[in-house]
């Protein structure tokens, strides 16, 4: 981009708003740009085609993988968005690097959309450098890239927002179920949140006790497992914050199989908002999901009438909503009996 | 097409071209011609339109809604098989009547896709009609429709294959659970469930007998207030058989709420094969959806490539996954303490 940029006798970041159809670039100076990039076979230019040819109509919507709540509901909101205006949804699933390679190789030699929504997309840099090449508009949601406007949750705050919750019922000694992706890899949101769980116990003065947290690989029974793991512990954790509400549901299931009850020995906290939580009555923090694919879509359609969006930084309100899987800890902490405090813990 | 022509006033070429979307024919004449085609219900043939045209290299998916475990299951099948052959994958939510209309109204006017999956979509009779106007290749997956090619299974053997794994066990007094759509609306793959449940029960000398029928809307809930409404009965079923696996998840979560064990006390099976029902040890007749979306896709691709599809008519197997939630009933209907038998039923 820099040869681009030199050839241009423009900065870099003018290269990088030009190709990727932000407003700040006048249009001479982007054809400019644009003419530069394409003789220098930088990128077969579709930002040309929304300027001087007809649009395609369409917004792709790009996913590790259609087949989880996450997925499947911020799709379903981001499709309802866009067709209320009346445009077309594409859906990639890109779960894995083969996947995201073909995605980036394909996508920018053919003129198939007019803006890109991209979803949770874990990218290595090297991808993240070919976003700007797609040369379409592109919003994330559920996180951010780069300097692409986004749509995400405080992870950080969903961390803390929980720690403090069972705080205030008495517990001292509160657990952590994070994931990660089958490969191993970590999540930011699951980063964020491990980090709000920690912060959140240090400032309450709880640790956090290394051991208290726990990693399990993302499937159905990761809650269950990540249980199995606690309760070797000694003493037992009286509470459990779980990355998301799916791990929240197995860990319930996990604990009553093995006669521990909810919320009577062990507090349970989720993250989603998943109507699952509701069933099981169990405390979660919603992340507000069909919310965050209304705005990311919204602003994907803001970049395509040339509307310069509202707010391109968008940080979507996280809220606990408390139920009966979260109460004060047994009794017998509460008395002291076998309650673990931290650094600067009181006992209650 | 000769009426068509004859009450549009133009030639016969003029509304083949003007049905196929082909240049040629003014704005004004066209929109004529297609508002005449759509009132006589004239029927385009989809090779007759699609030979002749330019590929847009897109299949379009309509669902209900994309937030269920069964759409997201099959869309993400879908995807990945029209992916693997390189052509794009178009959503559209069509849930309620409303949305239907705009889907039927716009895609035929429109030369958006190349063929169309129809997923589990409730028409009414004058939608299935309209079918024929969208002049496109269409696939129907987890059903039929009309005379178009199709990939399901058999849901009144799911339904007969559940009765028949809890009879073998020594049950006889068998409840279900089935559903309707938000409206009220009955789904095909639930009436016929209930017709095998029935025509096992008869088959086994076992009734039914009606009140162990029970019916709710479908939500999160619905299998929850299901097992509310048959603990009303007396004497208990010993078994339920659930439309789906969700609403045989929340029956096991509000049976064990009330005190009940299952399988000790009541046994249940689903239907679907939700990686749920792993983690809840819930039998379940598994209806292979990936597999369906897989096949249905390849029917697309074949109808496409102009290649006529192996058989026009799949079934994909069900199977009967045995899990912890099926027993053998409770000692003391064994022993005919409480049970109820049908008019031939035997006691064990």
């Amino acid at each position: 981009m820099a040869d681009v940029a030199s050839r241009a006798g423009v900065s870099i970041s003018t290269v990088s708003r030009a190709l990727r159809g932000l407003p700040g670039v006048g249009r001479q100076t982007r054809e400019r740009i644009l003419a530069i990039a394409e003789e220098m076979a930088y990128v077969v230019s579709p930002e040309a085609s929304g300027l001087s040819r007809r649009a395609t109509g369409r917004v792709a919507v790009v996913v590790p993988r259609l087949d989880s709540w996450f997925s499947a509901t911020i799709l379903a909101a981001i499709e309802a968005t866009v067709r209320a205006a009346d445009l077309d949804v594409m859906v990639y699933q890109v779960d894995g690097e083969r996947a995201r390679a073909r995605f980036f190789h394909e996508l920018p030699t053919r003129r198939k959309v007019d803006a890109v929504v991209l979803v949770s997309l874990p990218l290595l840099p090297n991808e993240e450098q070919r976003l700007d090449l797609m040369g379409v508009r592109t919003v994330v949601a559920g996180g951010r890239l780069r300097d692409l406007p986004y749509v995400e949750v405080d992870d950080a705050e969903i961390g803390r927002t929980a720690v403090d919750h069972l705080v205030a019922l008495g517990h001292r000694r509160i657990a952590m179920i994070r994931t990660s992706d089958t490969d191993g890899a970590r999540w930011n949101s699951d980063v964020n949140r491990v980090r709000g769980w920690s912060e959140a116990l240090a400032g309450h003065g709880l640790g956090p006790d290394p051991r208290l947290l726990v990693t399990e690989q993302y499937d159905v029974r990761a809650g269950a497992r990540g249980i199995d793991q606690l309760l070797e512990l000694d003493p037992l954790p009286t509470a459990v914050f779980c990355y998301s509400d799916d791990i929240a549901v197995a860990a319930q299931h996990r604990l009553e199989r093995r006669g521990l009850r909810v919320p009577d020995d062990v507090s349970l906290v989720g993250v989603d908002g998943n109507p699952l939580t509701g069933l099981f009555e169990i405390t979660t923090v919603d992340q507000q999901v069909p919310e965050q694919g209304r705005r990311a879509a919204t602003m994907a359609l803001d970049l395509l009438a040339d509307r310069t969006p509202d707010d391109p930084a968008q940080c979507v309100e996280s809220r606990l909503v408390a139920r009966a899987s979260t109460a004060s800890p047994p009794a017998a902490l509460l008395r002291g009996g076998g309650g673990q405090t931290g650094p600067g813990g009181t006992t209650v």
